[in-house]
């Protein structure tokens, strides 16, 4: 049994390591380095009551000096400013650079990206002055950023070089709901448009792109940052070649006793599933690689991690494979659709909620789903990762009872609805 | 294969039978009478998108006339102003009597009953010029009707015999929120107190209760209404020693080719579940009741049906066995509760979920749940119900995977914390 997990970082990998290893073994001395984590917000904000919570589990909190350093032949790290300190399992939860960090000139007045965003204070400052934004790519923090910058009443352009929205993660017609929102907050959505310079000197003056020029007076740059692998790498940990730190599906490294998750790692196989680099992975991940770390086992199965992120005036969701990704990889699948509602619909706030079922034909089991709404999408993709990871199918979904209760839930719940199109789809078919 | 199904009354239990029925049997001739049906809110309320709706799945609404008679023998109903109109099988949906009714004086001004409140713009003069509301009984209703005054400023009063909010339904642990809530909103709460007559004459001045008078400008009477058994018993159909019209767990009646489904009916051997009269309940009979009408056969099993209703400034929900049921019903029981989150702590609107998980010593599988949160209770009720029918266990919830994205989904999922939190008690125990 270890007696001492060091977890590097305190995201959602950080924070669902730390948890797990306690979990699973409460006599393990378990410290969590914030320092060189990505915490988003803010550290203390990502506990359920603030940092007593974990202090209360048990797990000693360190938000202030960064790791510089991992010795793996020592099994220490080198804690800026104290030195040493040893450890006998490490996680490493090093998060993401910037976006194109590396890439971007950093002289550049009115140039963000991910991971360097400024305060509130100071970026309410900067948008006071701002008319128009770019942001570059529609991924999970791009839909936020476009739809914050909308909200503050800026004439703001979105420039993705695919299709549609969350490409590859959302199908066309789940995102199709919140491109229409967009436009009606004014957002200009620029698609299949590469982004192929900035404009502007000491100032950003906006971008180039494959269809033209975009003036803008800030430009926020959302595209998949890369993998925060520098201390793994220093210490001589295997990189992959996609630039994150190579784990297994135990989250195992290259290093025996170190385990690592989250953004700063690649895959096995670079397999990909929807929203990959979201907090639910990364907090699937972590939770793994704590269990592993504090002498459990688990794999990670990220065909059962649901996704949710709200965007324009919409909030979208899923699980496993879409059509999309489900075509891409060659698996046939049977769909049930439905548009349904959020409550009744005499009711204030009553907003459509879309369900698309994918299941495996002849078993029935589903598969994946993809949704598209307004309250419980987070809820309800909780409920089909369940479902897809405990081999339920479209019949027993069909004939699933729900709530009805007017001011939250209508008649017809949309998942039964769209489990029942589906089986009426494969009834007519033969 | 029956031609003709008649559907008398148009609540949650006949619009689900009218729907099931045609999903069963797309050639059957299905027709709906509100008349005699307790279409809560107005009949077009109920639908997704209006009568339109069921026309385009090919059931008739006749929302005006009301059926007079049902004669088994001629196997057709007396349709006000239009005669006999004819049936292969029928669907008795009737609902129930105002609640109170044949027992409250009909003369007093400000005294009212559930199913006899007058349209909004008659309550809205009612209450205008009210100062004092008493509601009688802490029902499904009751509940709405006590948030409902309070909103408006009335200071209200609610009395019931029972010791805590929706006794026996949900838990005093699950309650206690809604009753505190009630409380910064200005109500009284009298439990434990039995109302033993109302003050007044021409014009209700309050009631008398087992803990002295209580003034008041309006009474509302909220206790769970009769049975709507008139037209049934007057055909000859077998009415229960509880007022119902009398059942099997298909829904069916004495009469053959004849089902029952929601208030109106009484169950068999006089189970109880949770809002065994809810409208979640009453759906689920209904699409049982229809099922079986078109030539399919399904049995009633309210064990998983999902209930959930907003009350104060909360959301309960639940399915199946409470701890008091269980308790009640000499079940053992391990027990999980968790008190989470429902999104990032530092997002606005965020509240507290309290979920409990009661699971079957041994095999630890789910058999019921209790909730008050604030979103997605609906949601997660629907997911509990699920999970009970389908004999998911207290150790696959403890390691599902959720959703985190911090506007909507807190890193910890609580129904999955409830469940770790279950295991650990076992854990403790042992």
């Amino acid at each position: 049994v270890p007696g001492r997990i060091v977890v590097v970082g305190s995201g959602a990998a950080g924070i669902g390591a730390a948890a797990a290893a306690k979990a699973i073994d409460p006599s393990a001395e378990v410290t969590i380095y914030s320092g060189s984590g990505d915490a988003a917000g803010g550290f203390d904000r990502l506990f359920l009551a603030g940092p007593q919570t974990c202090l209360d589990a048990g797990i000693v909190l360190r938000h202030g000096p960064r790791i510089t350093a991992i010795d793996l032949d020592r099994r220490a790290v080198d804690v800026e400013g104290e030195g040493a300190a040893g450890w006998d399992r490490l996680v490493i939860t090093a998060g993401s650079e910037p976006a194109g960090a590396g890439a971007l000139p950093t002289d550049l007045e009115g140039l963000y990206a991910v991971g360097n965003i400024p305060s509130d204070e100071e970026w309410d400052r900067v948008l006071a002055g701002a008319k128009v934004a770019v942001v570059v790519e529609a991924t999970a923090p791009g839909l936020e950023m476009v739809t914050a910058l909308a909200e503050r009443g800026i004439e703001t352009h979105l420039v993705d070089p695919r299709a549609s929205t969350l490409a590859g993660a959302a199908d066309p017609d789940i995102a199709a709901p919140v491109e229409e929102s967009w436009a009606e907050m004014g957002v200009k959505t620029h698609f299949n448009t590469r982004v192929e310079g900035l404009l502007g000197e000491g100032r950003v003056r906006g971008v180039r792109t494959s269809e033209g020029e975009l003036p803008a007076d800030v430009v926020v740059v959302c595209s998949r940052p890369p993998a925060g692998n520098d201390l793994a790498a220093a210490a001589g940990l295997v990189v992959s070649s996609g630039g994150g730190i190579k784990v297994d599906e135990r989250m195992a490294t290259s290093a025996a006793g170190v385990w690592a998750a989250g953004e700063c790692i690649d895959l096995p196989g670079g397999a990909r599933f929807p929203l990959q680099d979201s907090g639910s992975q990364a907090y699937a991940q972590g939770r793994v690689a704590g269990t592993n770390a504090a002498g459990g086992s688990r794999a990670y199965q990220p065909a059962y991690v649901p996704w949710s992120l709200p965007a324009g005036r919409w909030t979208l969701g899923g699980v496993s494979f879409g059509e999309t990704q489900a075509t891409a990889a060659g698996m046939p699948y049977v769909l049930g659709k439905a548009t349904g509602i959020s409550r009744a619909r005499y009711y204030p706030d009553v907003k459509k909620v879309t369900v698309k079922l994918l299941a495996e034909p002849g078993s029935l089991r589903l598969i994946g789903a993809q949704m598209v709404g307004g309250e419980g999408i987070k809820e309800r993709a909780d409920f089909l990762g369940m479902a897809v990871k405990m081999g339920i199918t479209l019949t027993d979904l069909a004939f699933m009872e729900n709530v009805y209760s007017p001011p939250i839930g209508a008649l017809n719940e949309p998942i039964a609805v769209a489990a029942q199109n589906g089986l009426a789809t494969l009834e007519a078919s033969r």
